[in-house]
């Protein structure tokens, strides 16, 4: 594309929080995308590694890193403003999106995001039990916030990939399911219809199915933790608890899963790593393939609004959880760090655009166990297709910007509606922002089952009677 | 080296079966180190693939897979000789060692080979219990064939890298230890002594420790199992029971163990395959490590010859097993494998030397439990020095021809033993011979346990009283 479409107009500043792998990718996105009244972009980032391309790109950097104590006194200034709309974007790692979300929208400013991170301290306390260290604790802050205060300055939480634009892909593969089965229904408009169009297409559950196939010219190297996005969030996330959504059709429960006292009650915790913990998934590339559980909080939050109730009973929730296979050197990188009992490397490195050779991220939603078996949809984006349509990102990132993109657009067109999840977003425009950066978006439907030429030569805990049980889909039972 | 030793006069035909990646590596070794009174070498392979190799060494080629039916109407001709002992190398996959075995020693013939192999049907029967697909099985046959007809013409069994030359470093490493720990003995010279030697310095278990770190230029493809040897090797093995030597100071033991009910008792097998069942094990590049506890006849044979026994009750016995984290490309390979439920993938490749850009193959016996914590003993041998010392292999497949060449010079000069394992032969000569290709051969003291850094974020079943226990080596109680 050569005229690339204008989304919307920023009248007030705008700060962006991090310039790591997505900050970068995303700068150019936003000037591409978005008119700004005032041009001057504002990045808060401690670390000098980027900032040639801030210079390049014109733009005031606030070397800090941002902090419990310091947020407010760094980010107030910086969001005030006389002319209009403030916009905070946060790509960071190790600050809080619920506390700087909510500053944003004292101040009266939009904000986005596309994960809700913590504070330092959150994911590594070693006294702190496994409960309190999930992404359901994080997201029940959330939702907590926002019944406290409804309404208000648009601050969209969780806008990436996944979580984000996975939530929208949802909803168009329960869309063309529902077409393939003939099932008679208008779009549904609330999540109460979704709910029920999707209980009545007997979806069972969603994998959020991905398998990244981006590989360096040069090889890992020993003692480095090596990603094709952050580091640092990966580590974080593949050393939580194993979350997911659970679904009403489950019939077994694993012997270290626990649930929660308290909140929406749509998900339950593995006492393990998730990056740890193995689950049989399906990608159009390899076909079936060993993703990893790893808590994400779309997992939650799709279980969670596709949740029906009748007189305050859950009569209906999908299973849904994500099952990533990495690239292989991350692959390669969680195997070295848990032969050092969960010890991170002492290097770290992010793949660029420029050191990857070959590869896709394949990322997308596996619908499964209605009368059709499965349904593979997702972007399946290659890093030449990256590198063709903007800079300074691999093919993950564009995925991920480009859902910060449309998120940003969906909230300058309706700056009142409070603290929203990716699911309560208008998913046709997302997709429609996000679709010149995705590559093939397609849906394929699978006869794969996670029973599929199972058992093999040993004794397999596994449910006959039903394939697609979280029983048969969790790797367990090698002792 | 330019001048090569000699090490014994061949005054027979030599017949090799199987050319693959040792086979290929082996060829080189066998002019150089031994000298043939017939020059004409045979070669019984299915395969043309180094059909030009064979030409460039004047090689008379067979081109015949052996069979059940067909293999003593293909042999007994090139074995018979009038002038002399023959020598049969068997460097094959999917021929039975024993049946092989037994038709070199009727025809008086000597014998060697690097694994116990069985006729195809073994490992992938789908309906035979994981008991009779187990080594241990295929070790108490030849123990039978041993035992009902001992004496005559020399069979080494298992004469390889591993099993083979890590039964000789036990030995080398235990007087290290002994000596380092102020054990007053001599030299064993029996089986029970080295047992009581062990016994004295209070050694616990042995891992068979190998980091192979061996890397291709070009990256694996989809749907391609590589490794840096013999893929359907590696794969039958890695899809038997796991099985280790089972010591008498274990006091715990998985709930999918199982014991056999005849034979040597030496070791046991799990309920799942070993190429998927991790343990925590230490090697000097990477320190710690996740290795995969593949089966392997050294398991079961070092922990039968280390047995003490006291009015034949067992009083004594080391526990031991693999520990193998095979190359990345093979890691990646697994990983696939189990992603399509344990079926291999359509293509299989092997990295030759000129594919490898750097790594080394480090294999060795980390013995451990004793005063001094544990120690590593091997040789780690990088890429570069095995292509400067011999053509036509990589560092994998040096430490494995170099055993054969170790193996056939002993049987050479003791050509009337019988059968025996490596364990029963002169270790010293055995690693004098191969030590000019095993690279730096050297013994490290680590003070690495498997509790160390233990337990992470999440409750584990450790036995805090031993950190030496197989417990708390095994990678389970996720579920
Ligand atoms: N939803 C999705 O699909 C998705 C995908 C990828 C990344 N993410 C998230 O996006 C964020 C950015 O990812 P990335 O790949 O760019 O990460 P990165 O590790 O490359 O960059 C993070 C940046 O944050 C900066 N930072 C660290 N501490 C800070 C602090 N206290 N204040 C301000 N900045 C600080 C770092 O210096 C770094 O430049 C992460 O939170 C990540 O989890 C979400
Ligand atoms: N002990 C050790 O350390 C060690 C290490 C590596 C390999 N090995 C063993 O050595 C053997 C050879 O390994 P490799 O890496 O060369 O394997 P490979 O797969 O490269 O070669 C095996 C060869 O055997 C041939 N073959 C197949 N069926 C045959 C038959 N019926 N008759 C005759 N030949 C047949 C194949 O065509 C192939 O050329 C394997 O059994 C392997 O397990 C042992």
């Amino acid at each position: 594309m050569t005229n690339w479409p204008v989304y919307g107009r920023i009248n007030g500043p705008v700060v962006i929080i991090g310039f790591g792998s997505i900050g970068r990718g995303f700068l150019p996105l936003l000037k591409r995308h978005f008119a700004l009244d005032r041009p001057q972009i504002t990045i808060i980032e401690p670390s000098d590694e980027n900032a040639g391309l801030m210079a390049t790109f014109g733009v005031k950097h606030v070397k800090v890193a941002l902090t419990r104590e310091n947020y407010r006194d760094v980010l107030t200034p910086l969001l005030t403003s006389e002319t209009g709309q403030g916009f905070l974007v946060n790509l960071s790692v190790d600050t809080s999106s619920l506390d700087i979300m909510k500053l944003a929208r004292e101040m009266g400013s939009l904000y986005i995001d596309t994960v809700i991170e913590p504070w330092p301290g959150f994911y590594y306390d070693h006294k702190a039990d496994p409960a309190s260290r999930s992404n359901y604790a994080l997201r029940e802050e959330l939702l907590a916030e926002k019944r406290a205060n409804p309404g208000g300055p648009t601050a969209v939480s969780c806008s990436g990939a996944n979580p984000g634009m996975v939530s929208w892909f949802v909803k168009q593969a329960l869309l063309d399911i529902a077409r393939d089965l003939n099932i008679e229904h208008d779009e549904p408009t609330s999540r109460r219809e979704w709910a029920a169009l999707m209980h009545a297409t007997g979806v069972k559950g969603i994998h959020i199915a991905e398998r990244d196939t981006q590989r360096a010219r040069v090889a890992k190297q020993l003692d480095t933790f090596v990603n094709t996005w952050s580091v640092e969030g990966f580590v974080s996330e593949a050393l939580q608890p194993a979350e997911l959504g659970w679904g009403t059709h489950e019939r077994w429960i694993p012997a270290h899963a626990r649930t929660h006292d308290t909140g929406s009650g749509a998900a339950i915790f593995l006492l393990g790593p998730g990056a740890d913990t193995r689950v049989r998934s399906w990608c159009p590339t390899p076909g079936p393939q060993l993703g990893f559980l790893v808590t994400h909080n779309e997992a939650i939050s799709i279980a969670d609004h596709f949740t029906m109730r009748e007189n305050g009973e859950v009569i209906y929730r999908p299973t849904c959880h994500y099952a990533y296979h990495p690239s292989n050197d991350a692959m390669l990188s969680l195997h070295e760090m848990f032969g050092r009992a969960g010890k991170r490397q002492s290097k770290i490195h992010i793949l660029s655009e420029d050191e990857i050779l070959a590869g896709r991220d394949e990322l997308g939603v596996l619908l499964y166990g209605h009368a059709k078996n499965a349904y593979w949809y997702g972007s399946r984006l290659t890093i030449d297709e990256a590198r063709e349509n903007a800079p300074y990102q691999n093919a993950t990132g564009m995925q991920v910007t480009s859902a910060v993109v449309a998120g940003m657009s969906w909230a300058l067109a309706h700056p009142d509606r409070g603290i929203v999840e990716a699911d309560e977003m208008d998913y046709h425009h997302c997709l429609k922002v996000q679709k010149p950066y995705l590559g093939t978006v397609e849906g394929i439907y699978t006869d794969w089952t996670p029973l599929t030429d199972r058992p093999g030569f040993f004794p397999e805990d596994i449910d006959e009677s039903d394939p697609w049980q979280f029983r048969n889909v969790l790797v367990h039972n090698l002792g």
